[in-house]
């Protein structure tokens, strides 16, 4: 089957958008460079995607989804008590940073520089994730397990505590065999701030 | 008095330094724009500083021990108590980067580049800032107000859990009004960690 043959979908171009981006670097890539891989013609792309830097966006914004949405499910997973769900969380997203980061550091390094551009992905996507260690603060809090007067402003606090092990400007410390038990060790004194004391 | 007249100390040496990495950058500064700076030949440099490395990390040093000399007067402060210190000297320390940020960017941005090239003298940096936190850790301890298994590996874990705060590459979020609520989160977390629990 010739690629021109299949349906030319939205999710189609943005993997095509991701492979050319690899190849060619964010300054570099173009939309008739996207086109050309799909063996369409760029109206073709303009039709899903209305200007560059909407493609961009989208494109950015499905590489920070495939992060929350893995997420998610440790989020919701009534199954973990509180406490363990925040630490299993806050391991996670270090473990899906890394990985990435290991993994295809010519794509990492292209995504934050997309990230950079992004401003309104990029809010929405801490938004989302705050959200998500939020509800699991106000499960703890309902459970008794977990103290916290603000769950919104803990969530927060535990995001930023853990800037080291999720942020990209720290990905060259994530090579280091002492950063586990770096992670571990703000994860232990965080946690002990907010485990309600046991009447 | 004529600049050559004054005796040339390694101070001196280091006050042009700053100046000229300032004015021209940390790619373009040369010694022989200090030494020109200075009135003097650069011989007369290199007989303080042995190589251009060896400068570049002696004024890379005088910049990163301002601050840990400004902060060792609260981690020896025995009139506050030690949670009072740790917050105080995590807050000092936000302050002192924001304003070297804030103040001068471009010597700022100079600086940053020169802690990228000088390993050693960056790592003896944040060794001295962890031995500070590990004294007042301890000193906790022994008063029985905190509670820390090892006070070391605590004092890690509060330096690692503020780098929003103090890491260079968060400058840019210094701005941002919300900043100093987020910093006062963090350290309410962590203190709340911290403390010993009441017999």
């Amino acid at each position: 089957m010739s690629p021109t043959t299949e349906t030319l979908t939205a999710e189609r171009i943005l993997e095509a958008t991701e492979e050319v981006l690899r190849r060619h670097g964010p300054a570099k890539a173009t939309v008739v460079d996207v086109a050309r891989a799909l063996g369409v013609s760029h109206g073709s792309v303009y039709r899903h995607f209305r200007t560059k830097a909407a493609l961009r966006e989208a494109v950015t914004k499905r590489w920070l989804d495939r992060t929350s949405e893995a997420l998610a499910g440790i989020a919701a997973d009534e199954g973990r008590d509180p406490e363990t769900r925040l630490r299993d969380w806050l391991r996670a997203l270090f473990e899906a940073k890394r990985r990435k980061a290991g993994h295809d550091p010519e794509l990492f390094a292209t995504y934050s520089v997309l990230v950079g551009e992004s401003g309104t992905v990029v809010e929405e996507h801490l938004a989302e994730l705050t959200a998500q260690l939020t509800g699991i603060v106000e499960a703890g809090v309902a459970a008794g397990s977990l103290a916290a007067a603000d769950p919104a402003a803990t969530a927060g606090a535990l995001f930023h505590a853990t800037g080291r092990f999720h942020d990209p400007c720290y990905a060259g410390e994530w090579k280091r065999p002492e950063i586990e038990g770096e992670l571990e060790a703000v994860l232990d004194l965080m946690l002990r701030g907010l485990r309600a004391p046991v009447r």
